[in-house]
């Protein structure tokens, strides 16, 4: 290796796949070349928060306690930094919803007879989701549908009285939220409320500011992602675990490689669909490719990875690798962390990045307009593009690493329950006799980004450190993507676990990590938390379960969003490697400690994997220690109390809704009792 | 005057008071101080727009062409300051529409009985908004007026279609809005969707981005700002032309200060309600008090200016001076413009600072939430705080300064043609008239805000350049203030004017320079443009017009807001003596170049006052030459054509709505005249 090329490679993510990366060196700047040009730190004042630019007497750049650095209106460290978070919070809020709304029109449109390219694949959630509105669930599934449809909508735009799915959260934490003030009104109102909260001379109160941001983050992860991860499952059907292929070896030199890449499922079930189409085969194979091979990246890569298998070639860090491997014709784009320079470096090969969203262009990409009405006639034209690009593709410019890797995917929380529960008792129970019993210490969400920044493989240190401390881990977005890559979500890697959750899992044949999902789909977590209260013998709120979330690289604002709406709700949240207030020690503060009081649940910060973990492990054994489970010996521990706390969990009209819905009988049976 | 004075007053802000200045120097630090402590150049990156702050792995900071220093992401100079410039609109329209829908819900309160504290005062203008959300507008007032209510906040939360108000603008607008995709669908969702737009690795051209920035801006202007207007208009009146008084000097020795400070009139109308009760004042006086001396500042000072005649005491710049001259015993404060320093300043006196908006609280300060069912049993309250300050009021440290100035205010959009048209043929024709013939050059708007940093008095030096070249002013905002504060919003002042335009101001003895209110109000001039327009012989849409807009102290996003939405209506609008997107060429270019092109309208940029007279009168020279009224004998350029244009103007479903709605008779006419 030359010496240039070692001094340039500091950052970690271009070791992902380092072979590849070489060859395109010198060829066109990629991100990690760009983070050493750069150097390792970012302005201070903008990375902790305090570079405050709401107006054009500035920007002023604050220094929290220096009287004269104030900003020149005299805002305080505290009221920047929290201001840039609820901006976040917002701009994270914004994404999501408008992705929910982005479903909620093609789900408008398909049960209205304008497309006929869906269909309704799970009923069974489309009266889950029609209860939760307040509609007769029990109508014929077409006019059912009809209504849902204009409630979904309805949602966005409300601006009175709470979302819908609010009724979804245990019912304490839904009346702790309406004590607070900060049950959310409509998904758009609470952001623009935020937006304006955050101008100028409005909130100038970080706690005032920093709990209205939580209005709007739930206003997202009960709302906006809820909304979307719901009407997705309905329309594109709810994931059930299968196996599939993850790292940029799926890609394939014998056939059409085409990328799905960004967040939203829409266009890329609509490209399965058409990629499966005779016609598109036989014109595939007229340019000498063997069919069209589907690979997703980042998150529209984990939808249609958990609803159909489609391979994974990448995570956010490898957008640019999986074009610099010279062997994809179209790189599809729809929205969200889509970086620019994948238009640079489809540059400097054959290759189209095409993209398809009325919301998102490129400078030098094609764009595709997509018919939300007609999506599979707009796929195939995309899918035309690729295939006009195959002759093109220079042998001598590709290069496919060897480096793919099993995983199991597709646990959305319905399946959580058939495959810890078993498929004659689905429900969290089992769980939660584990967890209670201490085979299983508790869960733990790995979520979020991966990071050009980071220089370390925080991921999956991390979940190997967990699982091997018997914590069960959740996954979700582009962490997903940089843990399975490293091989920990197949069954096999059970054996990484500790005994007592490898005892469980072989006895279920689960993996230690759940994939979960996409980065909307974080509402799943929150769902199964929520069954887990509702199981019982875990306390009565969100705040009481031995269980925590991080992000250990985020990099978007949604990350904030989440984070938020989770610590909001009662989970506790370990960021890092950095915290986006961190430069005010007051309003950080704040969030690390006054938060806990509040929503029972704090923000934290953490460096490193470790350090992660050993916050992680810490907290879920505080909570283990106020449930009264923390004594060694878990067989004593699971005493009658506990035992009678399971057998007849608190019964509430929406108790099991979250994840089977009215129609579910034992649940009627079950209400019919309480009454 | 001692040196190290002098130093320090390198902002020419300080010296609007200089003397009310010094008196509080050394107490405690005000904004002119920070901003020569800072020095004068903040962030460049900052402050040109190429400061990426948008994710985790930034902040990048962009240098346009460097192909090394663009976004870790790729994310080019062009794209960053278009996401920034879009976040800025967005922020400001969020501003604007949630004071809109905050007005709003008082008049949904009001209409359905559940306060009595206020009523509609102007059944005119109801009928008005009642035909454009399309409701049978003859339907008895109360009925009608529940109606309203309900549509207006759904035009806060609308997914589909278009703004109610957007069939105001002209139909050639209409059209081209149509053509280009920027017609609006409801406020908040436009909002949402440019936040989301924003976001990391969403949109990425700038042309896509600035122009999705237009439909934002149009959802504030013809959305949320028109609604905040029309709504206050007919709950708490119509402006009509008062006289009033402007400075300093407007505080009173002898009697309680209240100042209402920020952007809604909702809370100072209660005030001023409640400041006129006997008991209030019997209160009042038991303290020593002559009674309570109400004074607006900044735009809520704007709103019961134009209404009430209520005297204002500053404008933004001048905050802290009010509270410097020790005479004020509160100052309450809604949301946008207040800077945190006021409860700094205010510690330094007897002074209370009451916030009293749910979305708005400020650390230090004393907050008493406003009850909007019981306006002015909450503002009681306020003043009774007020009262219980007077005896602690410090002699030693008052100090009115004898700054006043008389002004004439209250100049709605239908208050001008009265007073242009005279009271039986009230119209925009005598107002055409004159621009066709010469003797009014064109029309010139200044509006925004005053600026710390901006080191001119640029507001009255261009309104006094404007008006001698015979150009019609009109003003809003904190604008507004400042020219007042010259007193060139006085009859008198039309002797500044040049000849012709003199004639014109003598015969209906006007002031020069005519005030139409708040921020939000700039959507009376929308409205008025939009009635020259129909008037007829000034062209067909709002870009043929001879007139321009310009806010050279630009300091709030929502600035950025309303420039956009003038630009995006037709309306060239020069900003400065900075521009948001100015690091990055390329954006600037197509806002300053390929904008024309697109709206009709482009933005320009200018560094001081004899910079934006140029600018401004060349522009409208530019018009007029388009129009072919530019040759030099006014009187023969009046010709047949044009007058059968004014005759004979285009009849439109609309005609003369903007202002009269649809009992006006006249109107009507001519509408089954026209069928």
């Amino acid at each position: 290796m030359e010496p240039r090329l070692k001094a340039k490679n500091e950052c970690s993510k271009c070791m992902i796949n380092q072979d590849v990366f070489e060859r395109i060196q010198g060829k066109v700047l990629t991100a990690p070349e760009r983070v050493n040009k750069r150097g390792t730190k970012p302005c201070l004042f903008g990375k902790g928060g305090t570079c405050c630019h709401v107006c054009n007497m500035g920007p002023c750049q604050i220094v929290e306690g220096v009287e004269e650095l104030r900003g020149i209106c005299g805002a305080t460290a505290a009221t920047v930094a929290a201001r840039n978070f609820g901006r976040m919070v917002a701009a994270g809020t914004s994404a999501h919803s408008d992705h929910g709304r982005g479903i909620a029109e093609v789900f408008y449109h398909t049960v209205h007879g304008e497309t006929e390219d869906f269909e309704i694949k799970d009923e069974k959630k489309l009266r889950m989701v029609a209860y939760y509105f307040g509609l007769d669930y029990k109508k014929p599934v077409k006019e059912l549908a009809k209504e849902v449809a204009v409630n979904a909508l309805e949602e966005f735009g409300k601006q009175h009285g709470e979302l819908a799915f609010i009724k979804r959260a245990p019912e304490k934490r839904q009346q702790r939220w309406r004590e607070l003030g900060v049950v959310p009104r409509g998904v758009d109102r609470e952001v623009v409320e935020m937006l304006h909260r955050t101008t100028v001379g409005v909130d100038q109160d970080y706690r005032s500011l920093l709990k209205a941001s939580v209005r709007c983050a739930l206003a997202d992860g009960w709302g906006g992602s809820m909304l979307a991860t719901e009407l997705q499952d309905i329309l594109f059907g709810t994931p059930q675990p299968l196996r599939a292929v993850v790292n940029l070896g799926v890609l394939k030199e014998d056939m059409v490689n085409v990328t799905v890449h960004g967040h939203e499922p829409e266009v890329a079930e609509a490209l399965a669909i058409a990629a499966q189409d005779p016609e598109i085969i036989k014109e595939a194979e007229k340019v000498g490719a063997k069919g069209i091979n589907l690979a997703g990246i980042c998150c529209t890569g984990n939808e249609v990875l958990m609803r159909r298998g489609i391979p994974i070639a990448g995570s956010f860090v490898q957008q640019e690798l999986a074009l610099a491997t010279g062997a994809v014709e179209a790189m599809v784009v729809d929205v969200q962390c889509i970086m620019q320079n994948v238009a640079t470096v489809a540059s400097a090969y054959h290759t189209a990045v095409i993209t398809v969203s009325d919301k998102a262009e490129i400078e030098g990409a094609m764009h595709i307009p997509f018919d939300h009405k007609h999506p599979v006639e707009s796929a195939k034209k995309v899918l035309r593009e690729a295939i006009s690009r195959f002759p093109k593709r220079d042998k001598n410019l590709v290069y496919i690493p060897p480096n793919k890797m099993d995983v199991v995917a597709g646990f959305s929380h319905e399946t959580i329950l058939y495959i810890l529960g078993g498929r004659f008792r689905a429900s969290y129970k089992p769980l939660n006799e584990n967890i209670i019993n201490g085979r299983i210490l508790g869960v733990a969400a790995i979520v979020g980004c991966d990071n050009f920044r980071v220089f370390e493989k925080t991921h999956a240190e991390l979940a190997k450190e967990l699982i091997a401390n018997n914590i069960l881990v959740v996954v979700t977005g582009c962490a997903a993507t940089s843990i399975a890559r490293e091989g920990l979500l197949s069954p096999e890697a059970a054996s990484l676990a500790g005994d007592s959750l490898r005892e469980v899992l072989e006895a279920v044949g689960c993996p230690p990590v759940l994939h979960m999902g996409s980065c909307v789909d974080n509402s799943r977590i929150l769902i199964a938390l929520t069954e887990m209260v509702n199981a019982g013998g875990l306390g009565e709120d969100l705040d009481d379960l031995p269980a925590i979330g991080c992000a250990p690289e985020w990099m978007s604002e949604k990350a904030v969003a989440i984070g938020n709406y989770f610590v909001g709700s009662g989970a506790c949240v370990v960021f890092g490697p950095n915290f986006p207030t961190e430069k005010s020690q007051i309003a950080t503060d704040y969030l690390f400690h006054e938060f806990y009081h509040i929503f029972g649940a704090p923000w934290v910060v953490a460096r490193n994997a470790s350090e992660f973990a050993n916050i992680m492990i810490d907290k879920i054994k505080e909570k283990r220690k106020n449930l009264g489970i923390d004594k060694p010996k878990p067989r004593v521990l699971f005493d009658m109390a506990m035992r009678r706390a399971l057998e007849a969990p608190k019964i509430s009209p929406f108790h099991g809704l979250g994840c089977f819905g009215p129609t579910h009988l034992k649940v009627e049976e079950e209400e019919q009792t309480a009454q």
